[in-house]
């Protein structure tokens, strides 16, 4: 029956004790059941719903009443499931999901021993009607365009979600459980919500706290009474995912003040611990809205995501998922990159290209200046892998506006940067990123490195943890309660300091003394 | 808002205080109107289905957050139903149904003044597939036969709401609420749950206790999230409307004992007070299965209820239902006319017609002995109405039926007859019955007639209480788990005693004092 662990779950596989049918006890085969997860549970609340009752009396006389029951805890009550046969050995997971805008990801789980027994990611398939938000959201107020955003990603989940139980040598009906972790927009979409308003002053979303939805009324082809939490959201920029990743940072119980700063396809930033929870997120700088990864890539197999310069030389060591021959730049490595040219003097505190050290790679192109990382020959494109001058620049907004908000959001609820014990830094783009680069950049403040922490795709991580704790779950609500969003006021002052934090490191280096002494050594 | 009754609703109105969004409130729409009913419910489990907060955003916006919030309560949750906007004046409807076997009764009733604005009744539908339980339980375990009963009845039930809804000027999703009482074979008809096991041994329903349904879910074309409350049973032969019974009278709440018998198609019986509470049923007795209502007839425009007959002259005064030409006899129009023959020496004490006395109404009929009761100028026939030897002889085996297991159930629980306060009688059948022809009969026992009380149809009162009162709809849970129910032993002893009270009024006329005094008088 597994770890001890799984008693702390909201879902449970219960073995009542079920006295057989007789004259003297004439209780229905439903309610019969029923009376002996009361006992086990200890909870006068066990519901079961009508299509499974159906199935009741022909499955309790097959199994002789030696069934086991799953159930789900939700307000008080006990849900069932699904039954199954006491005497078979059955395989049942579970599935997080992380819904991002880009890319989704999905952990099966092993229900009995809690186990991630495989994970995967691939791109949402709303990609295709719109790449960005925005887009999707316009797109969704057009006719059936919501239903349609809805639909096509109900179909690769549930294509995705047949080929992980496959692979386990099941049935899709065996995923008996699912938590979403995505933002606002994401989660709306999924639910068939539209999103009109989400980005229409004063930016109100249709819902905080989905309930616990029954995986058949949403259209996914798993057990059909399968619970599927969708992480709650704390306002239209502070979606599940964020909420998520302050659960699996456990930023929220410690007594240290840290900072969890998501970057994903937006800016998320997190200030807090036990008492209490900033929040405010990056579309508030309008810098951010062309988005940090409008020039990078997916991780995904041959994808850069480490670069090295050697200043020396001029010789670059590229590194790519799965040593594949390179294809493109993610996240961490553009920020890899752009520190590494920064300290390689081949570009300047303005990020433009230094001619005299760039050279043969430098060249025009499309009007703009464009430096070869990888030529031809050795890329996976067969073209010349390169960034220009707009990709940079694209970069170093971006970064000025992380550095601006979390600057902002400091001095706003007056808490210095020594008093910050940890810098977590979650999010698919930012997973790998080195600590150091982002610091060169000027894209986070100079702290000691091992204050740094990345900790990988942390929306995941917490749509994993609520998933299978009822603890944890109950957390989400509370972490999400806790937090006051603030609205950043994008005024003068806040156009000064992003104006200043668009250099390399930033305009007042005796902000960035550790970047001031390897530039010096 | 109606009545103070209101509030003891378990389904009610409520206008939240909302505020309206702003920069400095960015709650989302569904929690935003959740909080301001929180507040007035004092509750914190507020319940919005999927498919209500879809609609949402752009309601609470037409109708500038000024909205009504119809919900219901489950489980220690709130669940919304639906919502309008706050400055239009509404009508809303809530539909008990008595789901009889033979006939179907709907009260029509407003949510606001809780007044029943239109009765109805039809036939049952399912009698076009078979008339009687069995027929059908047979029927439902035949290929698509479960799924045929339930459409014929929801197709019927749906026809017959939304007349009901457009007689009041409304669209049927203006029902907003609706119970049901049955017998268990109907309700679970009704839910489209296999009847199978309810007539084998050991008589075991799918299920006791019904979850609180949505109309959607059941198909039913009313307000789609509309409660449905199918009253629970105690077992194959106890069901909801026999439940529902012993709350409309009451005796579960007295400290003295009270009988209750629901004469339908099958009859039942609860002996009990606020202690405790003992039932049987009918079908326990073979001689009933025939049903007291094989001879009879619905009762319907010029259907017989009443009837008088001259000892002298051997004359019939009839009354019929709206006083139409006679068509047929209901229940107690069959009652009233055996107990006159009886009285008139037209029959004997074993039932058999007198053919002095009989006079010219007596022939031969296809092999039996038939009085003409009517003759065929004067019925809506243009046939003589007859009652033949076959009639009485059923209606002798049921009224002996009926007397047996009072008796036998009296002396198993040893409660003497002096004991008993109230004689209550229910059911579709014995709505009118004439308590003093019933003991002429011997069908029941020869107490004070002021201890008889004819209630009509306790199963449709049952289901108007439990749906309009939360402390009723409470009641009925309670009820029915205090029901003990007694399988009846039909050995040689009842054998004897059954066939002693096949007699007018029984072989034992001690056991009828009243009766024989008014026989020498």
């Amino acid at each position: 029956m597994g770890k001890v662990s799984m008693h702390e779950g909201w879902i449970r596989l219960v073995k009542p004790s079920v006295n057989l049918p007789s004259l003297k006890d004439n209780t229905a085969d439903a309610d019969r059941v029923k009376k002996g997860i009361e006992k086990v549970l200890h909870c006068q609340n066990i519901v079961f719903d009508l299509e499974l009752v159906k199935s009741m009396p022909s499955l309790f006389r097959k199994y002789e009443y030696e069934v086991s029951t799953l159930l789900f805890q939700d307000k008080g009550s006990w849900h069932l499931i699904d039954l199954y046969p006491s005497s078979e050995e059955i395989s049942l997971y579970l599935a997080a999901v992380d819904l991002g805008t880009s890319s989704i990801a999905v952990r099966f789980i092993d229900f009995f021993t809690q186990e991630v027994v495989e994970e995967i990611s691939f791109t949402n398939p709303q990609n295709k009607i719109g790449s960005d938000v925005l887009t999707r959201i316009h797109f969704a107020s057009q006719g059936s365009g919501l239903g349609k955003l809805q639909c096509t990603l109900l179909e690769k989940l549930n294509k995705e979600l047949k080929e992980l139980a496959q692979r386990r040598s099941v049935l899709q009906h065996r995923i008996v459980g699912m938590s979403v972790a995505g933002n606002t927009t994401m989660t709306h979409l999924f639910l068939g919500l539209d999103p009109y308003w989400i980005c229409r002053e004063p930016y109100i979303p249709a819902i905080n706290t989905p309930e616990i939805l029954k995986a058949s009324e949403l259209g996914l082809q798993i057990c059909p009474q399968a619970p599927v939490l969708v992480l709650p959201n704390a306002g239209s920029y502070l979606g599940g995912d964020l909420v998520g990743g302050i659960l699996a940072s456990g930023m929220a119980k410690k007594d240290e003040i840290s900072i969890l700063v998501d970057v994903g396809t937006n800016a998320e930033l997190v200030v807090g611990n036990s008492e209490w929870l900033v929040a405010c997120a990056g579309a508030a700088g309008p810098a951010l809205e062309g988005g940090v990864a409008s020039i990078g890539m997916m991780a995904c197999p041959g994808v850069i995501d480490r670069v090295r310069v050697n200043p020396e030389s001029g010789e670059f060591s590229i590194r790519t998922i799965e040593n594949k021959p390179p294809v493109g730049i993610c996240g961490s490595g553009l920020i890899d990159l752009v520190a590494q040219l920064f300290m390689a003097g081949m570009i300047d505190v303005r990020g433009k290209f230094v001619r005299d050290k760039c050279g043969d790679r430098l060249r025009r192109e499309e009007g703009l200046s464009a430096l070869t990382i990888v030529y031809a020959p050795e890329t996976g494109t067969a073209e010349d892998l390169t960034l220009n001058q707009s990709d940079i620049d694209s970069l170093l907004r971006s970064k000025a506006a992380m550095y601006t908000i979390i600057q902002t959001i400091l001095e706003m609820i007056e808490v210095p940067l020594q008093k910050i014990s940890d810098f977590y830094i979650g999010g698919t783009f930012g997973s790998y990123i080195d600590p150091r680069s982002a610091v060169t950049l000027g894209m986070i403040p100079d702290l000691p490195l091992e204050i740094y922490k990345p900790l990988g795709n942390t929306s995941l991580a917490g749509a994993e943890m609520a998933l299978l704790s009822a603890k944890a779950r109950e957390e989400i609500y509370n972490i999400r309660d806790r937090i006051t969003y603030v609205e950043l006021n994008v005024n003068q002052q806040f156009m000064n300091l992003f104006n200043a934090a668009r250099f390399i490191p930033h305009t007042d280096t005796s902000l960035f003394p550790s970047v001031r002494v390897r530039l010096m050594s």
